[in-house]
């Protein structure tokens, strides 16, 4: 086998050092952004400016015009955007909270009645001749950890909103000084996002199984299946956040002349909807990685150094996204509109070919040359280099994704250009073409997806796709960076049109924005990519873990889970997207409302009521996401408690190869329609100024088609991929209940 | 075991007999049909009437005015439809016959190649202590069933457009004399093709086993592998004839106010397309409980009367169809409107009921008490009463299936007045309610089709559901009766309107065709359903054959081809929906070039030149038909030979649990949006009224989403379902080859 060349003692204080520097470059990057003021001449009352509390005055304006109105009313603008969506997070967190106590207390009880809460230490699942610790340790900790990451997520996604709100005012105003200043704030604020989290999710990580082993000692298995409630935790409270907050942003859309809500929804809904997500992601390929590698010879060996190689690449990862960053806010300067999306590209780019020697220095020092994993049953001899070509295989399978997401959502392409050409003859033929071009733009990630799971399935079983999975996430940090910079720009642009400033300002935003909405794309065909191979490594490690060998479709129990599993991700898709047009119509018939009730709205004289708007928003999307919460959680248990494992393999297999289809699909028709709007409206080309101006019949057409994509891209696409692992995760946590008492249905007749 | 009640002799004699009582019963519903004449008065030249060559005069109208002219014109409307349908089939069959010579040729080579063009006897598959005939036979005999299954689909899709084709003009001028008059017609025309084709797809596959026989001998299970050919040809013919069809039919709609083309798209889409594909399925559930019978007790006996209980089955559906038929046309007369769809939806419930009985004496007469079954490589005892549950199952499971379809589509009920009431705020919350409403469709269907495969699975294996695939479509007669007499009525509504007859008999034709409508619906579902379940019996006899005996999920070679497989609907489903979008958009042109360069148009003074804007739709429905089939007929070809078997079966069940959802919501959505605009249209309500009249905002965004539906209803929708059933069937056959050649890839590397 052969020792690795790291010492476990290097291998204990790398991990911690690298989150630490990643933690402290987040705060660098925070600092800088923080030199831009925003202007606190003090308002009669003193209200908002208390908010941000700089005293310095705003650097004056490129062009001479130094209009401290301006100023001011971004940051009052600013101010009302924070607000409400601290205090939509605070709400939907308190409902959330709820559920998180009593589904902590389900984990609890299910995971402790296995062995009827005894005390005694069992034989282990794999290695039937030890003893492990008992089934009742396994519930608490179980519990422990699946809370820890219910509040990493939060904080996650909490943290995140709260930097883009920093942000959004500001990338504004540096706006005025031009377009290079704007986006290297607006990039630097996304990058405090994507630091905190991966260096944040990688460090609560480390402690917490360095905590738990005070407890598990050498029971190293009992220490790793305990530790998977921490990727629970952290899916279903991205789960919520992604549905709470795509059905907010999408209701608010509706009414977005009128309210400041369409702003709080694109920081409630893509930063911390999409924070948490990712962070779950993150949390659930480790966790998959580890609970196999400790059942390998990593963990019968009690080799440290291998056992965290999960948790080095991810470190590695820290250090390549910090080079990278560097390249985009040092190294270069944006002087041109059109050096934007380059740039942005770039950043994959190098983050990837960085990355691939990252993971090659990890898997040359970090593993002995030889090893064995665990295999359905079975050990299977693995070789180091394999290992490197697993991990390497999801992070070039991650860019191809993402660029083939570039190509089908990009105007820059001729897919958008021929759906805004179809705008010609109306919208049903845009929203034809447009559904054909999300059926059309499955085909190459799903291809990529097969090939990165034969190769590491073939070379390094279900802990090969677990490492892939960690491949195509561990550029995370960069990837976030790009995504957060989205929906900082887009509020920079809301900003700059509610604060009237002049149109040379705003056309720097806009041209911001439609990059960022490219991107944005992107990170939402890498959040799916990644959550296909991470429910693959998950079901692995459940089918592992209820101690099934075989998922044989040609059983009954198998086949109808498959089929019903494929259907599920319908079922939820049906629910989020009447939930959005359910509540758009309430906020359709609220702004007419105002608008009749309310003298003075039309001619500017009186405020609207932002307030009730923001309750209808919030209520909305509160209540409305119980119901597909709901189904997503209970399916494992009502299936596992009732069918049984079998059934429950099926029903994740199912909604896995099912769901990714329909998530790449609905996110790419979304984006696709809303970049062939914008195509119209910017008529860059003669294309593009034949079809248009704003308020054409094409044009005109065009509108529909983006307000059909809303739910689909922000609402219903990207939380398919979040049931596909959270089904898959939350069906390892409850395995051994399952394995024990599930399949009461069959065992009745 | 004990042997059956029913003798060998005598099921020799019933099977043939009651093929031949339901042709003649088709005979004489289309001899009562032509009593209706289409008055001959000669025009100069003497044109159109020889088409239909009556002398006698139309019975005068119920109003007292006996305008000749409106009669001619309705003769000539017909004929010019009539002539359209054939001449479209004929260009469309002469490319298809192209490709079913060259597939013949690939079918005899790739089998042929097996044993190496030996015409040595070789060890059976199943019983390898028995010989049976050469590979080179089944090559031969596989070719010939093969050509018999096209010709016959060919045949039956043809029959169907002539008698549709017959029976519009005469339906329109019956609405003359009220509205039961007019039913009756459409009904019984329906019901000539219904009765032919059930009866037409029994025959010949009876005939056939016969004439194999004489080579085949006593070697049944090399008999019933060639037979599986005629499932093959069924269902690639009725690909063409759907995908080609539905491209025509929805190109030409767009041009409706103008050309004949949308009534001729009618006829070889809804009709020709729609038979074929219901002759398919019903060929190849045959074909799948057939083979699996052949080596279970029923082949290992040679006991000729349970091994034919498949056909006995659909025997028995014949008679119990043409009882039910009865219902409608003899024992009960329909005097008002609202009585129609009541009228037809009986009829589903009376065939069912009594095809329950049906099933029961067949079951008790036709098998012994006890006997085996084939399950991958076991036997598995089963009882008759089980049998009878398994067809039972698939039978009920269609009703139900049929039931919600029509409560998801029919304007009766609260979805499709949802999608209806959510035209208000625009077309953007019409689409987005209307795939909300097509997802949701999606859930009890799926349930029921889970049931019945988990019962008949458990009770008897893949015969299990194969049986109760048959089951579904014992009442195949009375299912596409009903089915054929929507485009009946739509082209009779037609007719109507293009030869100025007045708005009474427009409200009557109208009346018949809203009814039409939603059991065009109910066809579709019906289709989709018993696809699945043929499908999967089909695919449970392709890995039988293929000598596998598991398909885990858990092996990379399987699941990339689940993933893959679940991808290729989609695809399938751009490729057909761009094609119909792209023909669209060419006859718009046309049109509008028209309108242009012909003066009078507009008036009415001259002649649009319908012969162009026909040649747009049937080139381009030829041109885009390839694509998409080679899609479906060459990936079993490609994964099987360079991937192998294991990774084909992924393939099928990927796309099996993937297609039955899209299509299931693609023909529910698009039928939603047709029916809610009708509603809008006919205004029978308050709350229609409020929406409507035509013209109306709200009726302008039901049209755009009726619009949109239509290659998502009529094209890629029911195209879907023969997409995955054809994939198993051609699996199946190529199977040995597979078995002894595939999987290169995997052997090189």
């Amino acid at each position: 086998m052969g020792a690795a060349m790291l010492t476990d003692q290097v291998t204990e204080i790398l991990i911690p050092v690298a989150a630490v520097v990643g933690i402290a470059f987040a705060l660098v990057q925070w600092l800088l952004v923080s030199t831009v003021k925003l202007s606190p001449e003090r308002q009669p009352g003193g209200g908002s400016d208390d908010k941000n509390g700089y005293s310095d005055y705003l650097i004056e304006e490129e062009e001479g015009l130094n209009d401290h109105n301006v100023v001011v009313k971004c940051a009052e603008i600013q101010s009302a955007i924070s607000e409400g969506a601290t205090s939509f997070l605070f709400t939907e967190y308190q409902y959330v909270g709820v559920f998180m106590a009593v589904f902590a207390v389900l984990i609890f009880l299910f995971l402790g009645s296995v062995e009827g809460f005894s005390t005694k230490s069992q034989p282990c699942t794999y290695s039937k001749d030890k003893y492990c610790k008992p089934a009742l340790a396994n519930a608490l900790f179980s519990t422990a950890s699946f809370l820890l990451g219910a509040v990493t997520s939060v904080v996650s996604g909490f943290l995140g909103m709260k930097i883009a709100t920093y942000a959004n005012a500001r990338t504004t105003l540096e706006a005025r000084k031009g377009v290079g200043k704007a986006f290297i704030t607006a990039f630097r604020s996304g990058a405090v996002m994507g630091f905190l989290l991966a260096a944040n999710g990688l460090l609560v990580l480390y402690i917490a199984i360095n905590l738990f082993k005070l407890y598990y000692g050498d029971d190293w298995e009992g220490l790793f299946e305990s530790i998977t409630g921490y990727g629970l935790g952290g899916s279903s409270m991205a789960l919520f956040g992604r549905v709470g907050g795509g059905i907010y942003t999408k209701a608010a859309d509706v009414g977005a002349d009128l309210v400041i809500a369409d702003n709080v929804g694109d920081n409630v809904g893509d930063i911390a909807g999409m924070g948490s997500d990712l962070f779950g992601s993150y949390a659930e390929s480790s966790c998959a990685a580890l609970v196999v590698a400790s059942i390998s010879s990593f963990g019968i060996n009690h080799d440290l150094t291998a056992m965290c190689y999960p948790l080095l690449i991810s470190s590695m990862g820290i250090i390549v996204c910090l080079i990278t960053t560097l390249f985009a806010t040092e190294f270069f300067e944006i002087k041109a509109v059109q050096e934007i999306e380059p740039t942005l590209k770039k950043q994959l780019i190098i983050s990837t070919a960085l990355m691939t020697i990252g993971i090659g220095t990890v898997s040359w020092i970090a593993l002995p040359s030889s090893f064995t994993i665990f295999n359905f049953g079975e050990q299977k001899q693995v070789k180091n280099w394999e290992l490197f070509f697993c991990v390497a295989i999801g992070l070039w399978a991650g860019l191809v994704i993402g660029f083939v997401t570039e190509y089908y959502t990009s105007n820059a392409y001729s897919p958008v250009q021929d759906v805004a050409d179809s705008c010609r003859t109306g919208a049903a033929t845009n929203v034809i073409f447009g559904l054909a071009l999300g059926y059309k733009s499955v085909i190459i990630p799903i291809f990529a997806i097969a090939v990165s799971i034969f190769v590491s399935f073939s070379l390094a079983a279900m802990y090969g796709i677990a490492v892939a999975a960690l491949g195509m996430l561990s550029t995370i940090a960069t990837g976030l960076a790009i995504d957060a910079y989205g929906p900082i720009s887009d509020n920079a642009g809301g900003i700059a049109e509610m604060a009237g400033m002049s149109h040379r300002i705003r056309e720097r935003t806009d041209a911001l924005d439609a990059a960022g909405n490219t991107t944005a794309a992107i990170g939402k065909g890498f959040a799916i990519g990644s959550a296909a191979l991470v429910s693959l490594a998950l079901f692995g490690a459940f089918v592992s873990r209820a101690a099934i060998s075989t998922v044989d479709v040609l059983t009954p129990k198998v086949f109808i889970g498959l089929i019903v599993g494929a259907m599920l991700p319908y079922w939820f898709s049906a629910m989020t997207m009447k939930s959005v047009g359910s509540a758009a119509l309430k906020m359709v018939e609220e702004v007419r409302r105002q608008f009749n009730s309310i003298p003075g709205i039309m001619e500017g004289n009186a405020k609207p009521d932002y307030a009730t708007c923001v309750k209808i928003s919030t209520d909305a999307s509160i209540r409305e996401m119980i119901p597909p919460g709901a189904l997503v959680m209970l399916t494992p248990l009502i299936v596992g408690t009732f069918f049984g494992v079998e059934t429950l393999a099926g029903v994740l297999a199912g909604a896995l190869v099912s769901g990714v289809q329909i998530a790449i699909s609905a996110s790419n028709t979304g984006g696709a329609w809303d970049n062939a709007k914008k195509y119209i409206e910017a008529g860059a080309s003669q294309h593009a100024r034949v079809l248009g101006p704003k308020g054409s019949d094409a044009h005109k057409a065009a509108v529909i088609g983006d307000t059909i994509g809303d739910p689909l891209k922000d609402t219903s696409g990207p939380s398919l991929n979040i049931l596909v692992k959270l089904m898959a995760v939350e069906s390892l946590v409850f395995a051994p209940f399952f394995a024990a008492h599930g399949g009461l249905l069959f065992k009745l007749f």
